[in-house]
């Protein structure tokens, strides 16, 4: 299969999860940005400010190639001297903290040597965490991993789990999901075919499972407090994304479009010295579930 | 000279410095924690928040020692078993857009090999560069870097320009000020004695100098545009400190306190999508002078 296919297809995917963020939003549109890159390919970064739910956000579609950095082949172990690669890339910052934070990317990387592979996850970073809806993300997950291999599932989620980590913090950024990377013929025993479909399969797992999240929790009268938390939490957020995310550092070391790849910041964050919340509080309640290994389809 | 001569007059300066800033904004007072590092070591971390000028701050004491890992001596590239080190940090972000924000750092580092050197910097970074405040500021390091060596200022000054300079956006963090580093006999040809004099006035520099530009600006009236693009400027500041700063990098990686290291971060700061200020506008012309090599001391 051609990478135009796959390239394609993840535009697509970019306009059905824009479209079906607007219609959930009620209020909120997306520019798009349509941007080229001096050594090869180009992008189309769309983003909502201020919407009715949405505060801010992106759903990025990227398709870039060119010659092979020697630091990047290096980085990957593969030596190569042109690369492609096309991606989707989502980061969703609500206005309400009851609604959760999202994040979402797929994406394809090949090079002239003939190696290839699909990578990408979706996780979920709620301020405050609601186990029955922490149970239903990870469930529907699991029903989209399931598909193709039901070894997939509890594979990605600890993968999830070592990746969405902030060790300064010893904390999880929230409460995970799936994380994959390299996954090709060799690693998987899977064609190109079926890896392909499955990515397509957890890029269309987003659009219903995320507006189903806003409709349910937009709604919710919050307090002070509750703002307050949820700008330390974002805090936390930029703290991840800016020290450890392997994408975030990647773009901002080999020069990418610095407004696409910081999309994924939050209107607002804050930092405060110190903060313990209360005993038994609902935000003391959410950190002690920011850990690894939580079975959060049998959580009691 | 021996270390505990060093540590005590930074105890000190830490105290002197407390003093005059709370003396300054007159009603925010300094929260001090004394904290013990398992390895040996510790520090007193004394921090301000919510007071009349200044929101968010820390003045932090730290004199760490113990085994070196080997991790620690590759980067430093010395091989030696123990260390030790001492310094003052402080980061202030004030309420008012029109006050600047500063940080200042001296420290001292030694090993059970003999190797010693003292290291450190000041630098501003104005929400609004005001150019005679700008020059004042330069005046003042150039002064305090002329009582040692008159050629101390240019060289600590271009110093500044490299190392408070952030990569992705093309733009310096402020208007710099001096840093330097590895500072010994060996490197300066001045004894111990003459250095530790030069880092003990440039920490003596920090408390006039930083309560002058305060009085100057804290009573200037400001609307929801400036605010708005104080806290953009401080979004800056969190990306210099979380993706480029070595001593913040250095801490996370290492396991220092967190909550002494992440002082430096603002209550507040917010991330726009491609925000481009008006042609002529204030925060242009400001935007216009984040570059490095900028004479300071005789901009027209």
């Amino acid at each position: 299969m051609d990478k135009k296919e796959i390239s394609s297809a993840f535009i697509q995917l970019q306009n059905e999860i824009i479209a079906a963020l607007e219609n959930a939003d009620g209020k909120g549109k997306f520019r798009k940005d349509t941007w080229t890159r001096t050594e090869g390919g180009g992008g189309i970064t769309a983003i909502i400010q201020d919407g009715n739910i949405l505060e801010k956000g992106g759903v990025n579609f990227s398709e870039v190639e060119g010659p092979m950095h020697e630091k990047v082949g290096k980085m990957l172990g593969i030596s190569a001297t042109e690369f492609y690669a096309t991606g989707v890339s989502i980061v969703i910052h609500p206005k309400n903290p009851f609604v959760p934070i999202i994040h979402m990317n797929i994406r394809y990387f090949e090079v002239n040597t003939g190696e290839y592979w699909f990578g990408g996850g979706i996780d979920l970073t709620p301020h405050y965490i609601v186990k029955e809806q922490a149970q239903y993300f990870h469930r529907q997950l699991k029903d989209t991993c399931d598909k193709t291999d039901t070894a997939f599932y509890s594979k990605f989620k600890i993968w999830a789990d070592d990746y969405f980590f902030i060790p300064h913090r010893n904390e999880t950024r929230g409460i995970g999901g799936i994380f994959f990377d390299r996954l090709n013929h060799e690693s998987t025993s899977f064609s190109k075919e079926k890896l392909f479909d499955f990515v397509i399969n957890v890029g269309k797992t987003f659009a219903p499972v995320y507006t189903h999240l806003m409709k349910l929790n937009a709604e919710k009268p919050f307090n002070e407090d509750n703002k307050r938390w949820q700008l330390l939490r974002r805090g936390r957020y930029v703290e991840f994304n800016l020290v450890y995310d392997k994408g975030t550092r990647f773009g901002l070391e080999t020069g990418g479009r610095i407004e696409s790849i910081l999309m994924s910041l939050p209107a607002q964050a804050s930092w405060e010295y110190d903060v313990t919340p209360q005993k038994n509080s609902p935000e003391s309640l959410t950190s002690e579930l920011l850990v690894k290994g939580v079975n959060w389809l049998e959580l009691s």
